[in-house]
């Protein structure tokens, strides 16, 4: 027991989809915690675990041989229900007895709205931000993102080899949601002819395509081997982008959408690093009072905000930056 | 010169789908071919290229630092007008025009028919096994079957991380043409619930559902947290099927294809190694005036057949060793 | 119970060095027995923990998820004292306790005499051979080979990275023993300039520093930006060599002493697959009554000999495959 | 040309230690340039390739390909010479002689310090903070060291299974000459009991020693199967030590100098990404008509220093976050 602690007993549960790095940052909460003279406990798959009442304490064991593993060993899900209130009355309840009185949540902008929910019912909580999307306005690190960019940069690498072996286009399909982040940083990583995200989409596909093929065949004319596009999912249709662009152009086209394969895998080191920080901080925070936070990183620090003013913030791709990557794959 | 040898320059072609290791194994048919005292000449795509007269003296520098590489240095093309007899008289009348008396072609079956036309021609051939699909009779190894596994293989340990972090069931698609041999190796080495090859399905395809909804009906049963099938292209279908058993058993399924990351990236040690002694031997056998031959690896042994004989051999996957699988995975 | 089987209890222990793939295949040991309505035994450390009698009751979940991790789930240890009769008596004594009347042993060379020792016991015996090392003779596969010379690879290419870039020669040291098997698989496979095994080294260490020296400054008068030598465990002083070698041909040279990082890593495919099925291979040779049998990869076939067979085996490094390794490097 | 420009040929060379991502900030350079209207020549192997007037023109062709690979195209070297004035004076001149009126340099420290008297003697200079050492202070981001921490903590994640299923302790040596950034991160990212860095190190072994051997004994009573030490450069000294605690402990103990492997290999993302954007800016620098200046990266932000300045500050380890590695290895 620590007396000079504003909680006792903290739990932690993963929520939303998972993300490389959730692990390092479930065992940060767990040592930190203990070294704090602070208890425990684990909440299996998210919200929805909770309202089942999947809680256990939490051993030293259950943190050892996690920070090299993807995914989450606390396991997630999605719960609807948890958006209404007999549900977040409920949930404060079952932790109340189990003696929670401090909440860790690891997720996405879902998840934070729940920590807000749990924190209005009197559970002091702590959000932290769990997606590979880095769709989350606050902040510029989420758990996951690092690992996801270089997951699929990897696989990209091995697409070109083959790209360029028969001279092909190839229109590479990344994850991100409605951001287009992980396109972005794969599209400069791989040094890419073009790139596409939806924060420069305006909807209108006949417009994109026919840039698109304009610059395939202005390249093909200066002698490029290859063409790669990466594609976020915010924009989509690949496969079709694919046949139409081969018609267009007479150029060899082929989509892949690289899929779940960038959910997992090992964390990367700055995932594994940045997750424990944000851990660690989320204990010293709700020892020290604090609810209804949730940790960013932002201007080289860790710090944290009001979740209602975490939610109400926007951030977009800068346009240096943007420019940059375009002119670099030309 | 090499006075003893029936040959005096060699050419090199790569044909077909690339596949890692190609590169390892024309830099070991050159350096071979030098430490002989035989000329060597690159082709550049393939037969195509061959009826281009894409022909280069290759240097030395040319073979430096692409032992590591995916994809081949001499890029690839497919070349269906190659199957007319006067082509092939061109293409014979091109290489003799370069003093080109023995070829090596890396590639698939249809680039041995093609060297099989060119012996017939007068050129002396031999050709290297080179597919990821290992779909070809004469030998139990081909170059890059190696890597396009454990490429996949990686993959599907991500794709698992996400999978067990959500209790769901997972469909991996991954290529092999009409051939399993990947998916029967990654569902091994995934330690995968289900795997589905060619070579043991009947067609049926309501019935083949039917059986792993049952498997998954089973397996969640008894508390899996996954559910893993590896498909392979030659089945293929992954994303009707995944939305029909999820409809049938209520578990979340996603499906993955994992495309065309499996043709690149660099190869692993025992491709780069197989590739290159096979690379050596066909030097060794043009330099004995051996023509029309294919090298194979079988019963622990570099071999070399007719490329007729080759061409005519059938081969499956091993019934013992299917049964194993299966047992593995449940 | 298995009526027709031979054996009812099978016990595992791995004894010995790790290697990647231990846990492939006595996963594939569990199950194949459960397959089989064989119960299942796991004995902890090895030939040690046998004699402290950690044996458990081994469940599915102990195999789930580890087909995937390098090093051993069951541990490992040396245990000098097993040589002695007394001890093999009441091993013997200890596994009847448990009713174990199965046991498979996955280990190296040593691992093997102390199954030997315990099938003149009455406890039936099968081993598989597990080590990085490739040093045992009556095998062309072990267990952990393939992972550790892709795992040595991996980290060579990156030092030749930095070799290129400063022009400098790199000794690079692999494990392996008394063997020089990874040496010569890494030596290719990494298109080095010299590669050092104790198959080929008579002891005279002057004789084999001239020769690098000769062969550093030829090639370096060729215009090679990097000097590649891999040099096996067996031939060893890799930090002495490299200052001499600096002193004397005044180019910049250093020593990397790869170490245990070879040892472990998520095994490859190959690995993965082959101890699978050398791990079900045990389980059928137990249920047809074999014991004293260690099961090995030969001709393209699992097979399995006689243990005092097998250790009267020799093998080594084929005489054409290391002059071509020699010519390729040039 | 350029007629808005301050400068109209840039040159680029590479200097000191090689790191990863160095090639993705020379192409992003040379591709800036070509888009801002300028010409673009490369000059190998850093300063002493400039005062052999190594200088050519660079085409597209140099820059493609080499995002992915590790090292530096342009070779790099030391160049004791360069602090005499004269040698400034000649390379001044050198420069002018190839109308290079911009130079942008990537390396450490002591490459500033060449950029700065080129400066002097009137070459606009830019320089980019290339090693993976982190331990230049104006900036939180170094070229190369994303890569070099996670090479390094992939080699230790593999001899932590080794190390585990052993239940040995494994002293492992990171690269970081005077800082212990590598170390840190390392010691985070993989979960290390003991992490030791020049930073809070005095000089006294014996007693570094004892507090290693008390942490062993007290975490080897607690059940722990393993014991990480990742020890910094800085420190050295591990083989010795891993001996002495051996003999102290009576646990297994070995030591791993990882060594050069941790300065090549393919750039992370974050490597490729940032140096490209770091290149971009040091040419929009130039553009402006800046000179002497040093390229960092801050509080969330690229920004440039005089080098003077940058020169003259001083960075240490946060001692929250050194506590907090503290805690979590506990």
């Amino acid at each position: 027991m620590n007396k000079t602690s504003a909680v006792q007993t903290i739990g932690i549960l993963t929520s939303g989809g998972d993300a490389p790095g959730m692990n390092a940052a479930l065992r940060a909460v767990a040592r930190t915690a203990w070294a704090r003279g602070i208890d425990v406990k684990g909440i299996y798959r998210g919200y929805s675990g909770l309202l089942n009442d999947e809680i256990f304490d939490m051993e030293k064991e259950f943190t050892c041989d996690i920070i090299s593993r993807g995914g989450t060993a606390l396991f997630t899900a999605r719960c609807e229900e948890f958006k209404q209130l007999e549900y977040q009355e409920k949930a404060a309840e079952i932790l109340r007895s189990h003696n929670i009185d401090g909440l860790v949540v690891i997720g996405g902008d879902g998840s934070f709205r729940g920590a807000q929910k749990l924190s209005a019912q009197g559970i002091n909580t702590v959000a932290l931000p769990g997606t590979i999307d880095l769709d989350i306005a606050c902040t510029e690190y989420t758990i996951g993102f690092d690992t996801a960019v270089n997951t699929a940069m990897q696989a990209i690498d091995k697409i070109r080899d083959s790209s360029t072996s028969h001279e092909r286009c190839s229109i590479i399909e990344v994850m991100g949601r409605n951001a287009g982040y992980i396109a972005l940083w794969c599209g400069i990583a791989s040094g890419a002819e073009d790139i596409l995200i939806p924060e420069r989409f305006d909807g209108n596909r006949p417009k994109l395509e026919n840039e698109l093929i304009e610059s395939i065949l202005e390249k093909k004319a200066l002698g490029k081997k290859h063409h790669l596009i990466i594609n976020a999912e915010g924009v989509g249709h690949s496969y079709g982008m694919a046949k139409r662009i081969e018609q267009a152009t007479g150029v060899e086209t082929r989509a892949s959408i690289l899929g779940h394969m960038q959910r997992g895998g090992n964390p990367t080191a700055k995932d594994r690093v940045y997750a424990s920080y944000m851990g660690a901080l989320a204990v010293d925070l709700l020892c020290s009072g604090a609810t209804n936070r949730v940790v960013g990183y932002r201007n080289g620090q860790y710090i944290d905000y009001d979740i209602e003013d975490a939610l109400g913030m926007a951030k977009d791709v800068d346009q240096y930056e943007f420019e940059i990557a375009q002119i670099l794959g030309r």
